[in-house]
């Protein structure tokens, strides 16, 4: 399975940043990829920078303006195509929420962030309703596993994916560094985020894929950094800090049973004895 | 709380190996330690390298021989002492267990190993039944989460263990490389083994002190590497692969607070969300 995850800035104009996101989606299409990952709410800068109201008009409800756009686009490069999205119900909650679409542009995955940070520079608490479960979707090159962002530092939420039968998961992202933290604090912070990501692929033998956004915007720097890691954490594609880039990965999923067969560690799980972890 | 971790090669002389731990203990003591860790199974080679029945004669009762030696040890040298052996139960079970004994010479922690390997030169599913939870001890230095090898490839353990109010997460262990494997594999299962771990200290802000054998015993070249990681994943002590040595680790347990309130992970879990976790 030939991923690819876009990198990028966004700016201020959410119909500049759907068009970079369109022109990278062709590209990466053009370079074969079969799983083409947004970063996390590509369409706008990161609003839950702050808490304010007014951001809650950058919702729209799925299907929408922006997932028919998405819709489309799949559908003319016929590729399966995963999109962030700050999402209106129709019951009034709104969600961080993640769409796959198939190559005939159906919507056929939409996964509601589990893990809702609020902490400072990132309040999403303010504006996002937690989802209650991960999401799995059996497409005809791989099963893909949806996660977001915060989800990534909670090893029960990958096991979760992995065990309904994920063989890649993908972490749409929008991570970064506030202005006050210097440079041993940030070095620390970008490791830890790579970390933990590789543990849940040494854990579970799957393939993991982060796409993190690049720039600055207000207090924050996002650290870019997108990769994937293999079955057993080795990380095969990685993106630069700073640079816009559609970074391209070759999935051998092969690789899972080779990984969970040398490393049984999911026959070893000891699951009657995990129920305080519910509690 | 300072901690020491004992690396060292075994021999098949249990007298040996017992009197090589204790004078380590000494030095430990010696340097200020608090709590001294030794390797998996230290009073003897890692006899799980192969199935062979005349190895249950190895086990013993707690308290028992080796036991017995290391209340002493603990006593005469006012320290927390964490020991693993290969217990003979009175029910005629065999476990891979911890003690943890008190600066008064009393086992006040005792834990069987939940989590068991059967895989290559690692077939401890022949002697070893597993044990049912994580044990964690309030000591007057720190409270002590006691694992065994083979549970840190599981995130599931090491949160329980956090959970339950661990500080410092300790792992007695035996782990290596076997004889056809090259260097980018070997290469590869020390990073994994280390990111592992450090990834349990980043998800739950916890300590975590890996010990680890040295030396060849027939086709396994264990790979020391014993380490000590702070509630970042930072690791703060490391020994080599080759030689042994008492590992010393000063263990700043207001950096547990720290991490948790800077990245509150542990706030922001979906515990009701987890059922599927025990499954």
């Amino acid at each position: 399975m030939r991923i690819a995850l876009l990198q990028h800035a966004c700016s201020d104009d959410c119909n500049t940043n759907v068009a970079k996101t369109a022109d990278m989606v062709r590209n990466a299409a053009a370079h074969g990829a079969q799983l083409i990952v947004t970063q996390e709410l590509f369409a706008t800068r990161y609003f839950p920078q702050t808490k304010d109201d007014s951001h809650f008009a950058l919702a729209e409800p799925v299907p929408g303006p922006t997932s028919t756009m998405l819709c489309a686009l799949a559908k003319e490069l016929a590729v399966h195509l995963a999109g962030s999205l700050f999402e209106r119900c129709p019951s009034g909650a709104f969600h961080n929420t993640s769409i796959l679409i198939a190559p005939n542009g159906r919507i056929v995955g939409q996964y509601r962030k589990m893990h809702i940070p609020d902490d400072p520079g990132f309040y999403e608490k303010h504006y996002f309703t937690p989802g209650q479960a991960p999401h799995v979707v059996h497409t005809d090159t791989g099963v893909v596993g949806l996660q977001i962002c915060y989800d990534q530092w909670f090893p029960e939420a990958a096991r979760l994916t992995a065990l309904r039968g994920a063989q890649v998961i993908v972490y749409p992202t929008a991570i970064g560094w506030c202005a006050h933290e210097d440079a041993t604090d940030r070095a620390r912070q970008l490791d830890a985020w790579q970390t933990i990501q590789r543990a849940h692929a040494i854990a579970s033998g799957v393939f993991i894929a982060a796409v993190n956004r690049v720039g600055v915007e207000d207090d924050l720097t996002f650290w870019g950094g997108s990769f994937v890691a293999d079955p057993f954490g080795v990380i095969i594609a990685q993106a630069g800090e700073k640079d816009e880039q559609v970074l391209i990965a070759d999935c051998d999923l092969s690789r899972i049973d080779q990984a969970r067969q040398t490393w049984p560690l999911l026959r070893d799980r000891r699951a009657q004895t995990y129920a305080d972890l519910t509690r």
